[in-house]
């Protein structure tokens, strides 16, 4: 390292050294990288990891584990090895972590082995799991840079609420992953931790701002990871890589920064994992942990396993839309929506549409999958936008200048697209001149931008209610994957997510099966063929141009399941519906 | 009126003028008000009310009233017709109510009526019962003025989410009541409605900010009142009127204001009735109405029944204090907690003291009736300060200008006390000069003060939770009573409550039988005898000095019962046990 660079660059490269570091010896891959495109796979076939080590991080159920563990047929000693191993590995491939801290894992893995070898019971119903946490939450001893050099060496003093919860319940904490400076974007790169890359095509991002998160979870370095999403900051990095999510309400999961002030569109966290059963026991088993006892902002609600139970008997109310009428989404993505909607259907959530029905509750003669009107939603992403860029970048700015003169990215690393794992280049300098004039509109009156936030979630509660939803169905974001750096530059629309935050409605994004056509045929909604799209405006434009078949075929595509005000389990219950409806199809 | 009267005097005057009209001439005093001390005794034995509306009236628990009217033995127009021409004496005499809409009443009255003789079932839980509002709850088609002149004739468009939801449930609404301006005080004056005083003792305040409501309550001119309380609005006139009060948690009953960016101490809804019963059905009944259905804010918590019911088996673990050692409570206050205390102990929740008891979970062997430990409290006192002056006085100032000129109220009518009920008379023009260092340092930085208040909630949680508590108990107040238009320059401390809005615990405040000696001995803990006290600071001389035995004799006197975060159930459950503990001895 050359010490003419500025410090900011030396700090980072020596956190970087760290990290490395801390994997130990006989983990780390050789000093000229395999570049696999796919490190799923990689992972899954080169060897690298011992059949057992296999056999573990490919389950997808967290239960088949507990199980075993809790019986004491596998230790949680073995399980935390074979993830921490796996996430060391894709470290190095992908890129997606920040902290590693495997020897305490394996340690506090061997308390819980003597604990349930001299008791005969577990600590908590997640005895032994694994969970890996985005890099904002604090861990006792660690750091929590987000990526800012000023932050490096200022180990957290004590657990967050939510880590501190899911400890006493026995989960077993290993790595901390990477996210893009800033948070507010679906592109994790950051000057010390750099380019997180997809687990399954490492030209593509991982998303963000939980990107890191969502590609060691893809490539099984993590049976559950907890992210955080105030915009579809879980959903999207679930999304690009094949995963469960859920976006709660505010206050349902414990995190320091919902309900701060300082966040005017609520900052939730949520778990991303590989199947349903094992969303719904983290819930079930973090809640049984009481948060509230802890944290004076989330709420008492235990997991309402009934609710949750996959509906029998009466027919589903859902609405659903694949375009919001602002961003036309790929075709891969209106595919999959309409897949869903067209299974749900056939499986017998089909009302009949009459046509003389009058007003009053006449709702058993109109369609029980009907398609839901998005007017407003434009409005919403405007509001949005508004409450997340409250701050002006002040903060952003501040957090440069404490370490050090370290730059802001303007999108991500612009133009250096082949060096995207190189340790030592690649910075912009400016930031990106987001929306001036909202900005300085909304420092002028933060409460007002506050009070139409509140007039609009008033609104969307009643117009949920009046519907009498069981759920709506959507596509998570409009387009398949970007290759990095790009995504700012795009301008991209991240209204199919964002408006939850904003309605502060709770989501499970589910992977579903897609083509990757080169285009569609016009629609009988009236909607031209793909291919003789006229764009909207420039988001449009550029996702419609952006959509590359060749470059995406096989890709992961996910809808939203959205379960409305603290539907955490009425989302998991009609994800539920709409994964069997697509199992018989 | 004279014309050189300024135009927000002549607005002031008419809008009292039409408040007057809306009065029934039949229920009209003679031009020569009576001044009965004791309005409520008045009102029971002048033989103004009917024997049937003295009965209604007087009942003081509401399922006693709704029983009758759900099986057809007495019609809600009977009940609301009593409630309206008791509330309109009232208000004559100690002038606690704003709007009056006894016709709109009687209708809807009618309609619940007609309603259950076709169907022969009642529209809700609360079918036919008469709630009286603080001014501040919208009702469709009344003003909500909050006795800013600026505010007249600018009728709400639409229900409270709070009052939408009563009105489902079969609540009937005939008045509004009475408030200080700015609400920031303990006695209710506004250059609107004029002073409010003590349905008991028509020389003393009736308390603030729900002050009118308070006083309307008190003499059973409503059988239960809904008020709001950020540091004691709620319970301060509850105790000064003998009644029971319920301060939520914040999120728990829908208000508007409640999780406002603008207040960042929580505000909350709260009911005031005139036994436990009632304030329990009121919050059963109203959350079986689902107001989270309409509020965005509101937590989906039904009310917790079993959670509620009277302790049996196990003794409570109670924590109490009379003094938190910044300001003593006059002797009244001290003997009615000493005696709650007492009561609870002899009922069997106090625990064996040992003197061998070691660190780990040592619980069974201490007192369960014990000593708190107020160390803090004096730093949360400035906090919560912080917290309500945050936006120092400039809502208030604008207001004020909006309104035409119409003056700040420093104190309350400063000097004229003996025209207190005087219709013209009596504005004073400054307003009190508050701690303007805690408001320049607090404009600076609204939310560091947010984080602080969090981080002292998350204290006061874990505390809560160490101590395995079921519930506090301590004074509302300091004070016994107050003349009107004393309140501020007395530099009243309102620690006792504002604690637990800080904390954003839930709390009933109820009222204790006690006696009013000129003077107490010293006590076994070291603190001198009443009389020999010397005082701590400012408030504390005020609050000595001003103790008045005979002033304030047989005037009411509460404790709190403080049931912890979401302790809505708690509360009321350890206030049944009280309330058994004072019967038995």
């Amino acid at each position: 390292m050359s010490s003419a660079q500025p410090a900011w660059k030396q700090k980072a490269a020596a956190k970087r050294a760290a990290q490395y570091a801390s994997i130990p010896p006989e983990w780390r891959l050789q000093e000229r990288l395999p570049q696999p495109k796919d490190t799923y796979s990689y992972l899954k076939t080169s060897g690298l990891l011992t059949p057992e080590e296999l056999e573990i991080t490919e389950t997808a159920s967290a239960a088949l584990l507990l199980r075993r563990m809790a019986s004491g047929s596998l230790s949680a000693v073995t399980v935390t090895k074979a993830f921490c191993h796996r996430a060391a590995l894709a470290q190095q491939l992908i890129r997606c972590c920040t902290e590693m801290f495997f020897d305490e894992a394996v340690r506090r893995a061997e308390q819980l082995d003597q604990h349930l070898a001299s008791t005969g019971t577990v600590v908590g119903p997640l005895h032994g799991l694994p969970v890996s946490l985005k890099d904002g939450f604090d861990v006792e001893g660690q750091d929590s840079t987000l990526g800012w050099v000023s932050e490096i060496g200022k180990p957290a003093r004590e657990d967050a609420v939510l880590v501190g919860v899911l400890r006493r319940q026995g989960a077993v904490f290993y790595v901390k992953t990477n996210i893009p400076q800033s948070l507010m974007m679906s592109d994790s790169y950051n000057h010390i931790f750099k380019q997180s890359v997809n687990a399954f095509h490492n030209e593509l991002i991982s998303g963000g701002s939980s990107g890191g998160e969502g590609a060691l979870v893809g490539a099984r370095g993590s049976i559950i990871g907890i992210g955080t999403d105030i915009g579809g900051s879980v959903r999207i990095p679930a999304n690009l890589q094949g995963l469960y999510g859920l976006c709660p309400t505010s206050r349902r999961i414990a995190w320091e920064k919902s309900g701060s002030r300082e966040y005017i569109v609520p900052s939730v966290a949520g778990p991303m994992c590989h199947d349903l059963s094992t969303l719904e026991l983290f819930m079930e088993g973090m809640l049984a942990g009481e948060p509230w006892l802890y944290d004076p902002v989330t709420v008492p609600l235990p997991w309402r396993k009934q609710l949750a139970e996959k509906p029998t008997s009466t027919p589903l109310r859902i609405g659903y839309y694949w375009d919001d009428g602002h961003v036309r989404v790929q075709p891969p993505i209106e595919l999959a929506t309409r897949k869903a909607v067209e299974a749900l259907k056939d499986a017998g959530h089909k009302g009949k549409k009459s046509s003389t029905f009058s007003s009053g509750d006449c709702f058993a003669n109109l369609d029980k999958v009907f398609k839901w009107d998005t007017t407003g939603h434009d409005r919403a992403y405007d509001l949005w936008l508004k409450g997340v860029l409250a701050d002006g970048g002040s903060r952003c700015r501040k957090l440069c200048e404490a370490g050090g003169g370290q730059p802001l990215i303007e999108g991500m690393l612009v133009g250096q697209e082949k060096d995207k794992l190189d340790v030592e280049r690649g910075e912009a300098v400016s930031i990106q001149p987001v929306t001036p004039r909202i900005i300085s509109s909304l420092l002028n009156n933060p409460s007002q931008v506050a009070r139409e936030i509140r007039d609009y979630q008033k609104h969307y509660l009643s117009r949920w209610h009046e519907a009498k939803l069981d759920a709506l169905i959507m596509p998570v974001q409009t387009y398949v994957g970007f290759r990095p750096k790009e995504w700012v530059k795009a301008s991209v629309y991240v209204g199919y997510s964002s408006q939850w935050n904003l309605a502060d409605f709770a989501v499970v994004s589910m992977p579903v099966e897609t083509e990757y056509p080169d285009d569609l045929p016009a629609s009988e909604e009236g909607e031209s063929s793909w291919k003789e799209h006229t764009p909207r405006n420039e988001s449009d434009r550029y996702n419609w141009e952006q959509y590359d078949p060749e470059l995406v075929k096989g890709m992961p595509v996910s809808i939203q399941v959205v379960g409305g005000k603290f539907g955490e389990e009425r989302a998991v219950a009609v994800a539920k519906a709409v994964e069997e409806a697509l199992k018989d199809r």
